[in-house]
């Protein structure tokens, strides 16, 4: 195997927010990007479908829908249907019941394997330590210890030749993020933030909340709440 | 959430002699046991029969078995049929064709997720560093680091009250582990150990050659290649 051959990256692409404004920049800086979207068991699938129409959008060398039958292990109100959802908002300092045990581990274990396999030296994240929801598994001392973990675990990490984990949004607060996306002409309109999955985003979640407050602090109209067609209108201005 | 509730532990149950081996430790040690048998695309699914036995063996509270599909991603002779299995016995410091990139971050990772949902704080796996194949993700500092990520990664972990992992088997050699297990009447006859998976062992893989020096230097007949009859024999003596 020579050096030329690593190049490229996977991106985890949910097809939220966070994870759209990842690929948009690892499209530019890292190519041919392969983008990895797992279905762990969480409520609804209508991310994975904001997640094929983003990874059409940047022509990824590759899309892999991974399904993993994870919701009756994984305790939290994102895999229980009979769970209410949180709708009081962030409170500092308390994890919410949208908390899934050891996700992000599970999510950057197998993008992890998968990034060896293919030989890809960076994995894109779109973890978010500023405006998020309280979850341990997105602080950046968690990332640090798991990409360590990671070096030390692999084949790869051995040879001295370890998979670079990037997480470009850690220290972005959503408003940050949101500014971040218009510069990149992130298509808003394909990516889904919302818990609950109905057909138009709940509002009252708090991934609803945070996707809000951060387009209303930066001062941007989110083409999800406003439409397709405004949000169209404004593009071809 | 009280102390009182958090007692008994994971298994992460392959079927093999050391997950085995670990399964009765941990029912001495840690009960009530759950076990978790992962089938991540490898080569065979006769471990998978090995597992379900030991498991009723033991009379385990519970045993999930988890099918993945991530065969497809993952790179190994172990996942791709069409790779033919080292038979060359193993190499010091040479990682095998049979190595699977980042196997056991994500079966760790899994294992980490299911018990902090169901607040065991023990996890026992058999990872053994001295009578192994070479794998990366086999050693202490991988474990170290690996349990240094759960912790910072997990909300039990925030809350001071981390999740153990147990690797009890790790310093042992594969005759340490077969002596260990003679003392705590490890049914071995029920375990499974040859990458092939045919009928009987092959007994040319690296993981029947690991077993079968094993069983010889611990001066133990192994009944899998003498046959269930005689091992009969020998337990009823």
């Amino acid at each position: 195997m020579t050096t030329e051959s690593r190049r490229g990256c996977l991106v985890l692409l949910s097809g939220g927010m966070d994870s759209a404004t990842c690929l948009a920049l690892a499209a530019r800086s890292d190519p041919p990007v392969h983008a990895l979207t797992v279905v762990y068991g969480q409520r609804h699938a209508r991310e994975v479908r904001s997640a094929r129409l983003l990874a059409r959008h940047y022509g990824v060398e590759s899309h892999t829908v991974l399904r993993l039958p994870l919701g009756p292990l994984l305790e939290s109100s994102l895999t229980r249907p009979e769970r209410s959802l949180p709708r009081s908002g962030v409170t500092p300092g308390r994890i919410p019941s949208t908390y899934v045990p050891a996700r992000n581990t599970i999510l950057l274990s197998i993008a992890l394997g998968y990034a060896e396999s293919h030989r890809l030296p960076v994995i894109f994240a779109g973890m978010n330590a500023i405006d998020y929801s309280g979850y341990p598994d997105c602080r950046p001392a968690f990332l640090r210890a798991f990409e360590r973990a990671a070096r030390l675990g692999t084949r790869t990490g051995l040879q001295g030749r370890g998979i670079r984990i990037r997480t470009p949004l850690l220290r972005l607060t959503k408003a940050g993020i949101v500014r971040l996306g218009e510069r990149r002409g992130v298509p808003w309109e394909l990516s889904w933030s919302c818990y609950a999955g109905g057909r138009r985003p709940c509002g009252r979640c708090d991934a609803c909340r945070l996707r809000a407050r951060g387009f209303r602090e930066a001062g941007v109209a989110d083409p999800l709440r406003t439409g397709p067609a405004r949000s169209r209108r404004r593009r071809n201005r």
